[in-house]
């Protein structure tokens, strides 16, 4: 029997990384085409930004083993396209039954969180919050804080990630946007479309 | 189809616990008979201390389900018996081809681990130190600090623990002493009974 070695990684939360990862991406604004709904303001934006990253995770994956897990960092900077704040592209987990969790390091985030039936939830996640994110939820990070928003997280080995449920509705079904007043709020996305109900079921069915 | 709520529990690094946790459990020195090297400084001390709390555990577990996650927060006291560092109890997963992860909160820790072929590993954990515990490893914290030792740890929710691995092995290989310079170190345990071959295979064909 081949016993893996214990793994030692530092989170480095200034930097927003985890040290000792065996994986990272970036993604810079014009990687996010589609995303945000003031169009104009994106491409403004991303080309104004160029090649600089709007999101990076650092991760550590010992194995795709259906009982292992992959932990990571992720960082994201403070700014809005428009009203609308910055976000990841969010996904669904490919085996939709596994979960996630989350961890504030730094910055002042929001967990948006969509049902397949287009439930909304919105966790706000500050340092040493940690949020749950259930198995069949969609799940997307937004930066409503003025600094770097920092985060760790844990999820099992072979979740895997499917980004078109997202795209396929026409967006999350809410935005986060600046109230205006110095806060966040969660506005409809007017593109939304419901998933069929037919859909929806074969989501629940997608068991890994 | 049943959606289970996104939670939200915070850290409190200060307390060494998870405010919003499902479970809590608790343990003594009393609690820990026959886990210690110096039997007689380990009676006395015990008496000493009496109901006061070594070690705690304050955790979040979503459901039992194979996918699923279970979150928590370990506070242990700093303190030796005798030469001896405070350990926690110590386990191999139940399901021992499960991994789980530990993150330094605060204070300065060592993670004993042993295969079950009697191999010893340790890994030391400071503050934003993220230790992955692969599968099939016995694992048990030690406070080798001068101050609480506090970890978030997150895990497969269809672990389970087993305890009697050590006790039938008389203990761990190594024991954490405080190597009289200002350090620790580990030294052999007189007591220790490498596992039969047998035995290391059934524990390999226990996977869940």
């Amino acid at each position: 029997m081949h016993m893996r070695e214990p793994g030692i990684c530092r989170v480095d939360v200034a930097r927003g990384e985890l040290q000792g990862a065996t994986n990272r991406y970036t993604k810079t604004l014009r990687d996010l085409a589609g995303l945000y709904e003031d169009e104009e303001a994106y491409r403004r934006l991303a080309a104004e930004m160029g090649d600089k990253v709007v999101y990076e995770v650092t991760d550590y994956k010992p194995s795709n083993d259906a009982g292992d897990m992959i932990i990571g960092v992720t960082r994201m900077l403070p700014g809005k396209v428009g009203r609308e704040y910055f976000l990841t592209r969010g996904h669904i987990h490919a085996n939709a039954d596994r979960p996630e969790m989350y961890y504030g390091e730094s910055g002042h985030g929001i967990m948006l969180l969509e049902s397949p039936a287009g439930e909304i939830r919105t966790v706000e996640i500050f340092p040493r919050s940690l949020c749950y994110v259930p198995p069949y939820w969609i799940h997307r990070s937004v930066n409503v804080g003025s600094t770097e928003l920092v985060m760790t997280f844990a999820y099992p080995a072979d979740s895997g990630q499917d980004y078109d449920i997202i795209a396929k509705a026409g967006g999350m079904r809410s935005r986060i946007v600046d109230d205006g007043k110095g806060g966040w709020a969660a506005v409809d996305n007017a593109g939304y479309r419901f998933r069929p109900a037919e859909l929806v079921e074969s989501i629940f069915a997608k068991a890994g």
